[in-house]
């Protein structure tokens, strides 16, 4: 028996651990008998699992999002592992496990980022910037902590909205160094605003789970959602129109191709900077993420959110 | 001397007639002279004219929009038609001229097509889609009477704008015959507000004649602008989130591509057909715009509005 | 037993019904015995079935087309259901059923249709234009009872072509009616002319069901066949060759993109009119199709046919 | 007083020679004068020329496509040269001179060009492929003498469309020795038709110089018209259907891009042969006719019809 | 028993042959035993192939590459034939066959194609582009004799780049002759060397067969590596300047199409023609493979590297 | 008399000042007189000028990039000002002037830029890197000091290629401690190296004014050239083959689409942040100096170089 992470499966392997419930349907097989097909996961990954023969009423005991204590074995099916369950129960206090520490998330605590991002808040120095800044702040605190950036790819995972903006306002300080002509207020302020509405878009958990997306989140997308609550909250603490506009402009323009959602381009040029640094946020995490599973030397299969490239492991990124 | 309207000018016309004065600049000459440099209008064009060797200060006689009475030549320059003014004034009373009838302005008059688009209004059945519609009316009745659709382009005259949702509603009604499936409410709302904020996207005055987008209108556009208004009188008149939703929706999804301002398709029929009635009657305006200037039997130079395509005016088009 | 719609077929369902046999393909299965593997059908869908350890001969007692008398269950295979057939023979006259009910059909009858549609024929005015369109009205009178509009997607059902075409001559109407400045002559010639190659384009049979592209529509596709059709028989009806040319010119244009197979853009009104007709009948007919399936308050799946995107069926959609 | 070539004039020249007339309009001076406003062309080029001061009447001896004897002198004005009439008449009988030593042509007399390629005619063997184009030949013969290949661009040459034509045959030829299991018929046949109805698409004199384009040509283009006239033909000389559709189909796919005029693409090697003989010719004659105009070691300008590319001409390139 | 060819197999046949062993994997089966999932291969085709319960170290008995006597039937499996083995084992000498004769090659041997290439070279009379294509075919030689010109698509086959090369030597030679213009030293420079790093860009064995992409294969491609060669090799053997310029300008232009690899397209009317030369040859290649599985009157499945167009055999292919 | 700078002038101006002569052309006047036509340019702009009725031989005192003492007077000809000069001369001693003040140049010296811009070269640790960065800015030094990094757009002053590379450095610095992950090495070489032979691309005079693209540039440009450069260096220094290549993969794809002549994408992060690095420092360059001659308000004409946008500039740029 072993208790490895999903990550380091390989078929045969017997595992006995705990996993989080990510999905479970109800299925009847070749020969009548009901059975369960479940996803089990952890902080690594995913694994398709079947629970086989199942009593009346076995079904009704578990509800995804549980942490479960499993025992079974890893198979190959067509190609897939898969995990044949041959025991299953919920977890009880005297198992001593913390769902939190079986969801994937960002490396650094919720609460550490959210007070480093709020120390950017409080360098805004224009009122008008400042207030409509804090007062959606304070709206969207507690969702925030856990509010994941995307229901796949880049930064979807727990509290990843946090660390996606945390990383771009380090970036955007020094950046406003090397370019002093840039307003660090408008820079700071986008970064903090031009995904904050991502939290209203998607049906997240408190594990940053997305189920699916919002009605909102469908019929106008985040992007025109962070338009209206600017608006809504400039109107609020009586923001110079000016002001309340261009933070709408820098939201608007953020994804900057009009396929990719932004009917405008940037007309400023903290606009445009505030496009770059979400740009190298993203694509940095999304390599990161490719290069930890390889090796030195060593060229990745095509990744779908790099546009099907492959990347290159070298060896002066043995270290990194 | 000849009354003519400017789209009969031929070089060599003797001409004595009112017109608007489109735009003015005082420039100097190459032998150090000062001169008025014009851009003179009525219904049917405009036309740039000279007024050489002005006195001093009789350049602030004129202020552009007004109606003025012009005597001169018409002459070539350089494959244009300019117009050389000999004699010019302000009209006065006794003249008897209303500078309404010198600006392209809708064929109806806007009394007329107002009460006909208020019918509509009162339509709808649905109380929030109802409430809403009815209250951004009253808000817009005013500049609504004389707003043009566009600075250039289709439906780019007096009243235009309520002309071009005139056309577009009375298509709605038959349409929903044929397609009885549609939400009626939704489409005439959807074609009562899609361009609503054309209004504040651009600087017009009571003449229809635009002089420049807006602040508002160049940061965010009035798709966005439109979206915003809606979202405003919602939680006024305290309509279901939901229609609140449908008819932002509307709006933004109408121009259908990203490259064209709509960052959504759209996701009910009715704003399918909502696109479709705008296409429609922006082409057909557009069309019937170069017909009045063409031949039985003739191709039209390529038309810039319409991709650069010529027409061909056929021996069908007769009496039309 | 139960005669359930394909439509609404469970897991585990036993039935007994009538269906379609629209593919047979005769297999060895992996113990080296003979099956049929067979597609069955009904008006509102299909379903994958296997009968298994046939007698040698029984496949020749069985053709495509035909309509079968079948009970069996309803299984689960890999996420798809399957039906295991037990018994299957072919019907007779005593079962009293006509295959016309079993197939998907537009929903007017084909007679109701085309008596609608030699009405528009009727309104033309102009002689060339009217002799033109009934001499191929004539010519195709028989197929045009049955022919669909498609080999998939929209009005790909018996009598979808005609169905297809009698939607568009009721929006035409109206909206000569709205812009007076059309010819309604052509406007009803284009639309009654645009598809109608794709009787020729297809081999459908009479139930509506097209096997496979055609040589012809293969090589040329039903715009270019139907250019050719309106020349050969203009000149059989000695028409002037403008005219020819016009319904020519409306055939080639109404795909509106090179990309989709017009090569030219339309150079008239009526020819714009058209293409809109034909994107505005197929798209309500598509989307209609996806609100048939779906509750209120849902978001459908991707809806490949248009451009993946998902609708929403909202509470204003209730009833219609 | 000099003979030079349009293409060697530069400013201040002194000029008396023979040109063609290839267009004139009456304009009327700042001095309200009447003057020609001429376009004058040899092989060479054209040049823009003025005759100031015309007589009542004198504008009516001239017409466009005439040889006149000019003498006068060569400007700048506004940085592209002109040339200032002083002395203009009609060419007479004893001036000894012929049009068609004036305008620019193919390099190879039409007669030699034609017995050619009626040669390549010969050499079809299937007889149905054969029929079809012989029947073609002997309708445009006449026209076929002089038809430039286009309006401007490759081939805009008195039999040029000869030209190109042949080339490809030569082409055609020997690509058949390389590529053996293409059939020669097919590939002949189609370079033979493939723009033979360019002939109708455009309005040119026995100059070979084109005015406009016809109406057919416009609202259907040479490629439909080409389909037709193949289609029509072949009914005349009761050819095969498939071999009918083969060479209709190789017409409508040889500008291979939907956006360049063709719908469907090659389905055999010889439309897709046809297609690369084409483009080769093309892009050979345009480069030969830039190259011609370099010195060694040079780039050109960019070059409209090559996508705007530059070419070098290399010290390879000296004596080709 | 039966020793067909792959591309001949059908479900149930019974087979003993010798294969090329493409591909093998251990794995393990429901039942817990190990196999081998292997790939077969002969000239014609692969197969995907089971070798159940192995003994221990069986596996290490073969590698890929090697020929194998095999037994065994042929079954369908999920659409898809597989080949069960019954018996396999190594080839041995007595066996008297040729790997050779097991994979698809040109149809030209090696040696008979590279001589006839190696006449080109010495058909180059500018000595420094003779001398740069002479070094680099000396350095090449031996990998050239089997080097195939794709990992799939087209010449994806032993000794497929000089077959590739020959061909279009031979078209080239043709058609600088109808082009008297061309500079034929360096068009045959440009076939030789334009894809000669495809040598180095994929890692293929001496059977042709490529197992992946070599890491400058990836980093930089063919194109820019055959730029860096032809450098080197310019300095090696001090080639003019410009010599070296333009053989380096036809490698890297002759894709064309910057997505397609080229940054920059054909500046000289040589490096045009390589570019369609090359269409050509791949385009006929692939579409004879095929046609060569085609009867006629048949159209084609939608072919992958022909932009998913069907392909079309007619009567007149018949004896091709 | 009057010194302004060119970017201050006004038409009526009188002017005495020094200019750099940028270029020259001798021409002819409608009566006949020899005069010259120049481009008078200085730090802030240029401006065309005349100088009228020259004597003979007076054009041979003159050569662009020499600057001149001139009076006249400012005009203004068809809306563009221009300058008439009445009296022009060749600087001498005594002016005590410097060409170096008179062209657009970077902020900063080139000397504290070049020892900035080394210190970065010596921050590289891993050894071969360092060796052909520092060889290769060994052999660039001189060019390097006045380099400009383009003909006209972003960085295209004296000095601007250092410029550039400078803030590219500050900022690569920076983010690498934002994302530890990357190796500062081959960010650094890449920014190093990424735009290097832009100095061998085009001819730039030690102005920095560039007169035109070099044969090299032409044919390859400096992508291409860069990634040749680095080959050799490599050889040379006898780097390790994988170092060499990551750099020149580095600069191969810093363009990143291929339609701006980037055949490949970055497949390692560093890469990925070059790309950024670059179109940030382009991007703030250019809209900086838009907003340089802007009003704060105000929106700008569309800019070509960013697409055609407008920008604003806000009160919140009011002191940057």
């Amino acid at each position: 028996m072993d208790t490895k992470r999903i990550v380091d499966f390989k078929a045969g392997d017997e595992i006995q651990s705990f996993f989080i419930l990510r999905a479970m349907n109800i299925k009847t097989s070749s020969n009548n008998k009901k059975y369960l097909d479940l996803t089990l996961a952890d902080k690594t990954g995913e694994i398709n699992a079947k629970l086989w023969n199942i009593e009346n009423g076995e079904d009704s005991t578990y509800k995804t999002g549980q942490l479960v204590k499993v025992r079974g074995t890893v198979t190959l099916w067509q190609n897939s592992l898969q995990f044949k369950i041959t025991k299953m129960r919920l977890t009880e206090d005297e198992d001593n496990v913390d769902v939190v520490d079986y969801v994937p998330a960002a490396p650094i605590s919720a609460e550490d980022m959210y007070e480093e991002v709020m120390g950017f808040v409080n360098k805004i120095e224009e009122t008008d910037v400042k207030n409509i800044v804090s007062k959606i702040y304070e709206m969207y605190k507690e969702p925030l902590m856990t509010a994941p950036a995307a229901k796949s790819n880049h930064h979807a995972v727990r509290s990843g909205l946090l660390y996606h903006m945390l990383r771009m306002l380090r970036s955007a300080e020094v950046l406003c160094g090397v370019y002093p002509n840039l307003n660090a207020d408008l820079v700071y302020a986008g970064v903090l605003l031009h995904d904050i509405e991502k939290i209203n878009e998607m049906n997240a958990d408190d594990l940053g789970i997305v189920s699916e997306y919002t009605f909102d989140g469908q019929m106008l997308g985040h992007i025109i959602m962070g338009v209206k609550t600017i608006e809504r909250v400039a109107l609020e603490v009586e923001a110079k129109h000016e002001t309340a506009m261009l933070l709408q402009h820098m939201v608007l323009t953020h994804h900057y191709e009009p396929e990719y959602g932004s009917p405008k381009k940037p007309m400023i040029p903290e606009a445009e900077m505030l496009h770059y640094l979400d740009m190298i946020d993203a694509r940095m995490y999304d390599m990161n993420r490719v290069y930890d599973q390889m090796e030195v030397g060593e060229f990745s299969e095509p990744v779908f959110v790099l546009d099907r490239r492959r990347l290159y492991k070298s060896s002066l990124h043995e270290n990194l």
